[in-house]
């Protein structure tokens, strides 16, 4: 969410916030800017949905997206930078960041390395440990939850409804026919399976726990839409 | 403070943090990145020096100091968004924010209009109205006061050493001969003033009331060095 | 045209552009980044349209809208680099940069002030006076003739088809209610009356001459393609 | 040169300008900025020197230094853009772009990897192929005249003085003891090989070919300058 930048507007922020529990609010680097912030928490708020921190890459023409390598060092402060501009804008609105979940290649890259983990959890232990992380849920989730309890900082394990897993427990990569679903009926069938068997059929057929947390939805486009008010009611009736 | 950007340098900031108390650190709008704005503060903190948020335009060419027009909300937003990412680094590395003071253009439209100063009283009042604003000491300063007291939020004042002073309290242009002193006896002269007499000598030689927190010496030159060690010799000898 | 940036999406550019015969095509500063600017001059080319350099202020999150003093070396630097780097993309397109329309501030600016003026056409002498400067067609346009004349730069004059204009030969500003036209009948007339008449009846109601070289019409929303499309009807069957 | 950027000054221009023949001027992207890129042209053309287009990545805060992926269209119009704003610049001031030397991690890039080569190659080809391409002399510097060659575009081979190259024909890395020369003797004796014996004394003692037309100092340090003043000292003497 808030992740149009200047006279530029993506995303159906509006629309969407109403069906959503927790939204993750760009924070100036890879897009936003504070007007574009304020906006967005004021509207997390009226819909009381709780606002996470969605720290990204400071590389605004490619929206965060570009791998570029950062030292342990960059990457600590561009989270305490970003977190911390939000937190102030949360709290001129009578919230606080709930949440911390990084962005595009920084998420990634986190998810993929050591060390970038370790430099989020070094950032957010010095910040404010009881602001937890939001990661992808997967086979390595015990090993991500033993580093995050050394700093003191709490997990939220999220799962993508919709999106194709491997048996590895990573998401297919987009290249690949099917890695990204657009039928309700794969969404819905993911979720369930989610909710109910905490798991998730993979690619090849077979099923994999995944115990997530929160269940993530995209909200650039207008499938998203339909999609998250799909899960809204899925989840309503499970 | 921290002025510089990326592989830029700018400013004697080692050189000068031993003899201030308090450092005016820019937040990445004029000036500076998080990886400077955590050395700028890390050196602070180990010269036992006070740190300011120094918020300013979004103007990183023109470094902060062209006449733009920002509305009261965008004013609100980009002061939030900086002193929230300053206090972030602050916060890893055990100390706060202890004061703001806006940069160039965005400080000089607070001191010459009454909407702008309003706006980032409100931005520190839902903020933190316990970090105090720093501001010039004028003519004007007991309505300042009472404008800031409405918003439950302190001031300070601050007088500048090495610049002239019209009659009715403010600087003498850049532009105009002697406006900016660059000798030490015209300094010294004017820090006992400050300190002594709590007055200024105008340039035409009358005496007005400035009665001043702290004195302002900038950190950008080779002369500010001796300036500032300079100053803080006359101060301990006070 | 061409006044996306990165992953946002603006303007309606594949749909406008088979209507039109010039495009002012956005260069960098205000707008757009090199992939757009050739995916937009590509576009001119398909659609025979003749590429104008749309140079703006070094001001992304502004949209160049925003008032910023630049010194007459500021500008005339800008105005080179945004057109040398557009005429590069023409080339590398088989076409070339048929005029030059300053950009939002840039452009009111230009018309307001003779120094900026002069400075534009300075910056388009050096470089190649054989590319006219499209500017508005007002009551002064005889004197931008003869100070274009001067400096060897042809002046192509604009009309606004959806605009109401003072008895002065300005626009109304746009807070003025029916400053911006939104009906079919009021473009078709104002039309009518440029082509035919060569005239544009005010908001109080009188004709003053405008002689103008070219109708503009915005291309940012969703009136606007229809505008286009109703324009172009008009000016065949005329 | 011209790698300043707005109130940031770096590099030694005007010392150094004296002692080229050829200056690679920065063109916004990595560092600079207009009016620093027309300052440092007129500086060359003060001083009878020839002004090359350095395009970089558009990263000012990595200083186009961090390795970042772009496609090949990416890189052919980043290349169009810069050199195109540079050409206008430089024809404002009654010169023009001599050649092309790309910066920092798009050299490095170009010379790993022969799709981005392919695509600088493309990018020349289409906007001015007379103009040539500056490139490290190294083992494959046939192939790369070859492919070169299908564009039309001509090379211009350059070596370092001041850096230690391995047997293949690479520089050392960095990272490695002695990669960077900080003596005259060795920069003198390298010089020396380069011209006399169109040779190379590598790491381990070995000579390579190396058949440069240029030879390379960079311009941002104290000791550059000296160096550069010994090499040209050196180059007149033989």
């Amino acid at each position: 969410m808030g992740e149009s930048y200047g006279p530029w507007v993506m995303g159906l922020d509006s629309d969407i916030m109403p069906y959503v529990d927790m939204a993750n609010v760009a924070c100036g680097f890879h897009a936003s800017d504070p007007q574009i912030m304020d906006k967005t928490v004021k509207l997390a708020v009226q819909n009381k949905v709780l606002v996470g921190a969605h720290p990204g890459y400071p590389d605004l023409l490619g929206f965060g997206r570009k791998n570029i390598y950062f030292s342990d060092a960059e990457i600590i402060t561009m989270v305490l930078y970003q977190v911390g501009a939000l937190q102030a804008i949360c709290i001129a609105n009578g919230t606080s960041v709930a949440y911390v979940k990084p962005h595009g290649a920084l998420y990634n890259t986190m998810m993929a390395e050591e060390r970038v983990m370790t430099a989020i959890l070094k950032a957010m232990s010095m910040l404010q440990p009881s602001i937890p992380l939001m990661i992808m849920a997967d086979s390595k989730s015990d090993n991500h939850s033993k580093s995050a309890a050394e700093y003191g900082v709490a997990l939220l394990f999220e799962a993508f409804c919709d999106r194709a897993y491997t048996d590895a427990g990573a998401l297919a990569p987009r290249s690949q026919a099917g890695a990204v679903f657009s039928s309700h009926d794969q969404i819905a069938e993911q979720v369930e399976d989610l909710v109910s068997r905490r798991q998730i059929k993979t690619v090849s057929g077979n099923y994999i726990d995944i115990k997530a947390d929160t269940i993530c939805v995209h909200g650039d486009n207008a499938f998203a839409l339909s999609a998250v008010q799909h899960v809204r009611g899925l989840l309503s009736s499970l």
